[in-house]
């Protein structure tokens, strides 16, 4: 017997088809905004994600040389392929480009609970607009996700938050600031005490006075108060582009699950404007659930022309709890249209097999006996994949002419004659002959 | 700027739709015969492929050890880990299962047409049943997969044979024939020529003269040669099951795209009983599109009960050369319901977005401007995402308190009320109006 490598996860039928329920409104949503599927491979160069995250980033990442010496990665995330992608064909592209995808990704990271070494995410993308509507349209997206997951804005919020706002903040110190550094500050701060947060601010070139101030300024209820503060035209700037994000996600109905929150920063460097992070209102799932942001510079940074681009990465663990604290998680059990079982010999097993293919023909899903079982063990596998009508093939009904037709809810059954069934069109029940 | 790895792809958005398509097909068909989606890990025990298929395996593998020092393979096929499966769940699964899956799969091998180091596969299962009707299910899924796909029977044929058929005459040889050996030199056999062929033959353990009567009775046109030459209960039975698994295709339709090929003979060891391959039956993609057959043993040697399964494996690779070749590939391009244009200030963004909602609410593929850019060029892109309808949204537009609909194809439009936009249901076009 072989085990399973630890942080990976099997997923059998009725966890697949809850989750599977889930990608589906992930990528329906996707769809309707005119998003377009991508399809994008499991390895990279690791170079490429040395060069964006520096040397330490291999300790957290499957990596390996391959037979032919080349040092791959299993990719961690998406955002650096997408990059790759779109320099790929500059050019030929047309911007903007609108790209989604659902697949597995992998860290070599600590297990823990909604975290895992191989974990799904949906990647939705605009690639090639600097515009404030880019921006809204993908926190419309993710409203409009979330919405049709059943969760309501008592369930969640996202912390929006803007990278050149803090960038602009800090540079307004005019202290030495490794502004990196300070915004994986900020980015830790509900993770960990004050005096740890204030030694990382300390560490990134604040002196404490102006740790504290920078605090007190985040949490400013107006965001006048921080251009005042800064003065500078590179904050009231961004301080107006997310004014504008915001008006346009009010427009896009989105603004209603949106918190100004400049404490929310994002870990990853390579994001610089509109950054924002999905959390549960509730705080039970105490993590972001997900989040994304508008990552202008990338793209250049990978040897493509200066492509603006904006995105978001719901993550499906994390989202799965969330769904099962809010009790809107998929029920987890397997739905069947029809049972066609067969009893008895003769004709039967060619007669069920005729109505076991017309039926699939119209769409429905349809289990026939594979095993040769008798009437009881068929209905008990009829009732074991929730199947909602069997019909049952038997010597007598065809000698009948017929075929029954038994409700598994009530138990109720009728006999219909075998010319009518299965109709050409429709999705025949009990109820239709009762 | 970073390349992309040899042997792997990136799928934009166009041909990434086709092959969604194909996906699609693939899934929908599987569901309806009540096959049911798992998920799967993409990295496995190396030990679990060195031990079904012995050390030289790991040539094949993109093998590594993880920073647990784990000795781990991205995995190279399905099989393995159904197995596994089914066993770190055996006793509650209550049998027969029916799983399917569609995702990449792993092997460091040559690149050549149609053939990469990354590749798709759906894989489609039956894990439980030793019936005929078990191993007809997958031929009939397999058939209304390809049907489902456009494909008829001038396009694809399945080639059955029965690994038993073939380990039965090889024994009644009386000679001390290495079976598998014998097996593998039949599954080469349309790949080399003749002296190879019987070279082959010949050191898995067959004489000459053997390796022709082996040949020979191969290309019996009737199935009782065979018995007859072998004169063994095992072939009797084994010509048994497979007339019984050709009487169960038959009557779900599928008899019609089988021939019996015992020369077809799939590579690998884990196979027991019925075996199949699909070819192009015009020639003109040489290799086989797919294969499948049962497999008895494999998830005793995992550990656990004996336990008879069924299965085939359809790659999106070799799948579409044969639909390209018969002219039912996909159309590789972006399909879009509206595009809402804006022109001018005032209150046209805000009512755009709005209308843009609500026709996405309705379940339709909407974009927008997303760019600030003008009239001309905001209709040049939604003529490249092919809008079948554009919304005009502009200032005169809305002083007439209405919208246009203009039709992409004719480029005809007329002005809609307002109030009237978009109706509470349906797909509302220019035809509605005109």
């Amino acid at each position: 017997m072989y085990d399973r490598l630890k942080g990976f996860r099997d997923f059998y039928p009725d966890e697949m088809s809850a989750r599977r329920e889930v990608i589906d409104v992930l990528e329906e949503t996707a769809r309707r905004y005119g998003f377009r599927e991508v399809g994008t491979p499991a390895l990279e160069r690791t170079q490429m994600y040395v060069d964006k995250s520096g040397e330490e980033i291999v300790e957290e990442l499957y990596a390996f040389e391959d037979r032919g010496g080349r040092h791959v990665a299993l990719t961690p995330e998406l955002t650096p392929t997408v990059a790759r992608m779109v320099v790929a064909r500059q050019g030929e592209l047309g911007l903007p480009v609108k790209w989604y995808s659902t697949r597995p990704f992998w860290r070599y990271e600590q297990v823990q609970q909604g975290r895992f070494r191989e974990f799904y995410q949906a990647n939705i993308d605009v690639i090639g607009s600097a515009e404030p509507e880019a921006d809204a349209e993908i926190l419309a997206y993710a409203a409009d996700a979330m919405t049709g997951l059943g969760l309501s804005g008592d369930d969640f919020e996202f912390r929006v938050s803007h990278r050149d706002i803090l960038g602009g903040l800090l540079e307004s110190l005019e202290a030495d600031v490794d502004t990196q550094a300070a915004i994986r500050a900020v980015d830790k701060r509900a993770k960990i005490d004050v005096d740890e947060y204030h030694d990382l601010l300390a560490s990134a070139g604040l002196s404490i006075d102006q740790a504290r101030q920078f605090d007190a300024v985040l949490g400013a209820d107006d965001l006048e108060e921080l251009v005042d503060f800064a003065g500078t035209d590179r904050v009231a700037e961004a301080v107006e582009n997310l004014r504008a994000v915001l008006e346009a996600a009010e427009e896009l109905g989105a603004r209603q699950f949106c918190d100004v929150s400049l404490s929310t920063a994002r870990g990853l460097d390579y994001y610089t404007g509109v950054v924002f992070e999905c959390f549960d209102s509730t705080g039970e799932v105490s993590r972001s659930v997900f989040g994304g942001g508008r990552y202008d510079d990338l793209i250049e940074s990978f040897g493509g022309q200066p492509t603006p681009a904006v995105g978001v990465a719901p993550g499906l663990a994390p989202l799965s709890l969330l769904c099962q604290r809010a009790g809107v998680w998929p029920e987890e059990e397997p739905t069947t249209d029809y049972y066609v079982l067969t009893v008895g010999g003769g004709d039967t097993r060619a007669v069920a097999a005729r109505v076991a293919r017309e039926l699939r023909a119209l769409g429905h899903v349809v289990e026939a006996d594979l095993q040769d079982r008798g009437f009881g063990d068929q209905l008990s596998y009829a009732d074991r994949i929730n199947a909602e009508t069997v019909i049952i093939v038997g010597e007598q009904d065809l000698a009948d002419g017929a075929v029954t037709i038994k409700d598994m809810a009530s138990g109720d059954q009728t006999q219909v004659p075998l010319d009518d069934f299965p109709p050409e069109e429709g999705r025949p029940t009990y109820e239709d002959y009762e």
